[in-house]
């Protein structure tokens, strides 16, 4: 039923360009990657809902101009945010680390997605993590930083090297203690993450430390405000000048967004040049800078720790600043540095948990709905596709092609058709629905094969007479809705498709998984093969 | 004379922590980068000035914890600025290129510092220009941005190619027009500097088109200060999303900094995502942003042009939007992109403008100061420079050792003590100050035949007798004062140098560049050597 727009409801109570905005029409929206497809001016200057309807959560307006919108679950969510202001952070002093930092070994790290979500969680809610274990090898923290995003060169280079220099064009170059500082403040845009790898640490002293400056600002906040005011409103010029560089970026010491919400540090005196302003403008700033300094000072938040050779300290140079005890020259103290950023490593997170929410659904289809369905055949689906999943393991096919067999079938759950209907003579593209509702995750590799592999069954029978006479029941039947064997015009285009050879491999061992009670792995066992081929 | 602090001076009515933290003595600032070597909360809390003087344009302060600081100039000038925000920019419409954009020919480009200059100018000031007759070779664009930067590596790679795709998951792949725009607004940071290199363009349509974005937020401000405010303080969701990759940044359509200045701009309808709020406030955005999108969309801010193959496009991707008539699939078009960012171009600009400086400045030394100098010779140190510079040259020298020829005796003019000192008895130790002067813009190749030619002479009068007895009267003169021959210790040290070879043969030429009357190139003919020495 059409409600008229005037009458009260939620729908009516939206703002009508939000809504529309947010039309999830293919016509508006590319299917594929979600990015809009009109622009914001093409809407009428006089839009406004014609008419509605909302039944069962979901929501339809009719638009003045004639275009139709579908909501499937209502009005769109409102949610989330981007994770970098002090809202979504865990703010921290050093005892609350009294029982350990946050740390992982490379090597799990690596292996296992879970672990990497953990650490790169860690660096996103705490401001850093350490691994233990990277190998102690030259421009290694090149490739850590590679595991979560990418490296962004600066006038030190693609990576530089914490070691006493002899004619150090920087402080970091020498054995001296450093306070509490973030690095590269005269970068405009700043580098969002720092890492360090420790090569050999075999000195006195070159202790690392760590305080969180978000922390620091919200005590200043709390102690001062107006000392907090003036922080976050004067902009201050970080510069550093050697023979081939020039750097200056005008900044305020803490960075606020539009909510008032801290979002960035920067704290150098290093690098602060000569600030502009009148008497009384510098006095202040002097004021509330000096007791924000003193504030990152406190001991309770310096967080001290010593870096092992192996360990990579990865940290956010927006958020905590950084420190050195001073060491003896008694010993080797070599640390390899570089810079990446935020925004990557948020990325690679949302995409590794993205991936563990689409193994969770793949695993709930396999204990759940396919265990249920039987198309036909005398095992379940999920027995069906966990028998060819074996097949192909143990005829010792690769794994995109194990993982092929083992999901060739998931379509039929997923399209706007259920593999119910094809039984009922309706052609529900399974094969279509699948690849599609796969590649969100996997690579044409894995969905291509499942793709092709109702095509293989009609290029099958239409080139080996004796393959259709295996088929079981269910699949002659089957068959006749997907339009029978091909033609010999079809079956010569489809040999020359580049997944021809893969699909009739998978549709092989389809055709052969339909053995009653056999023995399989479970889906758990695929998972950890299913994980690598997302990456 | 020491004034108490009390009386009425300029000095007294300066912030004390601000003087101080300007103090340039070689205790609070390295002397080599300027980086300061005290933390702001080394200071006291209780620090005044105990007494000063002032004269000669000098001023000298006694601070209450003892220290002294001598500023040479006065108090600390209050210059600059980063050039970031609209205040430093050239705002522009299209009709501001009628007689043509800000373009380069990259062999130009490359040869001449100037050149050079106009070009980074121009995106620094007005946000774009193009260099024409790049070669059209793969990855290109790539050494294009290492001219003034690092190139930005972003889930695109390192770059992009902007050409039809069989399965776009970016609109800039397809052949449809695009809209202004600014790229990658769901990055944070996001990359501020944008470089697109055509390789072919033979297709109809598809030209280019620049909207100055501050110009556009400026124009919004005037015509409806309110939707203007509303646009800097709305948090917007910007969002992308494919296999391997979700970002997602919060931040405002127009970006002010403290003091209300543009400074940046995102707009990108295609990967806004759906923004939270009340529906006043959702109303309140959409009528302002759609206000905002109108006027970047009239006619008189559209530059278009074409871009032909071998021209690259350099802008500020968080200023200007850019844009892409629609193109028929007639002709083939391939660009090449990459990202960067606006910081290091700065530098570039900066250390360019510095070197040139320096230039002018030993120009003005060789015809000043240095054209007036005659040091017990019958040449001038002008002509002596320029005798031995073109006696390296004509010896086939390689270019570091014409320049160390050219520029041996600056340190005559630059330290406490002048070359009049030295012929009055007291060592300038001039080789040492021209070295290190020269060091701020020459590699150790120019500055350590330098900095050894006179240990070059006291060598070869210990090594070699015959040398000693070639030596002009000034020089026996100097070689007393200078320490006098070495001892066959030091020359055994002397030798195993890794300068000592460039130095002796900077010292030969040196002996012999006192010819009276002898005809040399001028300072101008060394220019260009000199500047490709600097980088």
């Amino acid at each position: 039923m059409e409600t008229p727009a005037s009458e009260p409801s939620p729908a009516a109570s939206l703002s009508p360009y939000w809504l529309r905005d947010n039309c999830p029409c293919a016509e508006c929206r590319d299917p594929r990657n979600g990015q809009k497809l009109f622009q914001i001016t093409d809407l009428p200057d006089d839009l406004t809902i014609a008419a509605h309807t909302e039944a069962d959560g979901r929501l339809e307006v009719l638009w003045s101009d004639g275009h139709r919108s579908r909501y499937p679950s209502g009005p769109p969510a409102q949610e989330g945010g981007d994770g970098r202001t002090e809202a979504d952070k865990r703010l921290w002093t050093a005892a609350d680390f009294a029982r350990g930092i946050p740390e992982a070994d490379w090597e799990a790290y690596l292996a296992d997605p879970a672990e990497r979500a953990a650490v790169l969680t860690a660096v996103r809610r705490s401001g850093f993590a350490v691994l233990r274990g990277v190998p102690t090898v030259d421009r290694q923290v090149l490739r850590v930083a590679e595991t979560f995003g990418h490296v962004r060169v600066t006038n030190y280079g693609e990576l530089f090297d914490v070691r006493v220099e002899p004619d150090p064009n920087n402080l970091a170059f020498t054995s001296v203690a450093i306070t509490p500082h973030t690095d590269n403040p005269y970068r405009d845009p700043v580098p969002t993450l720092q890492l360090l790898h420790c090569l050999e640490n075999s000195a006195t002293g070159g202790d690392s430390g760590l305080v969180d400056g978000f922390r620091a600002a919200a005590l200043l906040r709390a102690e001062a405000p107006d000392a907090f005011a003036v922080l976050t409103r004067t902009l201050v010029p970080f510069v550093f000048r050697d023979r081939n560089t020039e750097l200056r970026a005008d900044r305020p010491l803490i960075d606020v967004d539009p909510l008032g919400r801290i979002r960035e540090v920067r704290f150098n005196n290093r690098s602060i040049a000569t600030l502009r302003g009148s008497a009384e403008e510098l006095d202040a700033f002097y004021a509330a800078y000096r007791a924000f300094a003193a504030i990152t000072l406190r001991p309770e938040l310096q967080l001290e720790f010593r870096l092992d050779p192996g360990d990579c300290l990865i940290f956010d140079n927006v958020r905590l600043l950084h420190a050195r005890t001073a060491f003896e020259q008694d010993g080797r103290r070599h640390l390899q540095g570089c810079y990446a950023d935020l925004d990557s490593l948020a990325s690679t997170l949302a995409v590794l948990h993205r991936r563990t929410a689409a193994l969770d659904e793949l695993a709930a289809l396999f204990a759940g709905e396919g265990a249920g369905e039987y198309l036909g055949e005398a095992v379940t689906m999920a027995e069906h596709m966990l028998q060819a999943g074996a097949l192909a393991e143990a005829a010792g096919a690769p794994p995109h092609l194990v993982a092929a067999a083992l999901l060739h079938d998931v379509g039929h759950f997923q399209g706007a058709l259920h593999g119910r209907d094809l039984m009922q003579g309706q052609d529900n593209r399974h094969s279509d629905t699948g690849a599609d509702w796969l590649a969100r995750w996997f690579g044409p590799e894995v969905t291509e094969p499942i793709r092709l592999h109702v095509a293989a069954k009609r290029y099958l029978c239409a080139v080996e007479p004796a393959y259709r006479a295996r088929l079981s029941e269910a699949s002659e039947y089957t068959l006749q809705v997907q339009g029978g064997p091909m033609s010999p015009a079809q079956a010569t285009a489809f040999a020359a498709h580049p997944a021809a050879t893969d699909a009739v491999a998978v549709r092989r061992w389809d055709d052969e998984a339909k053995t009653a009670d056999a023995t399989t792995p479970d889906f758990a066992h695929f998972r950890p093969l299913l994980a690598a081929l997302m990456t």
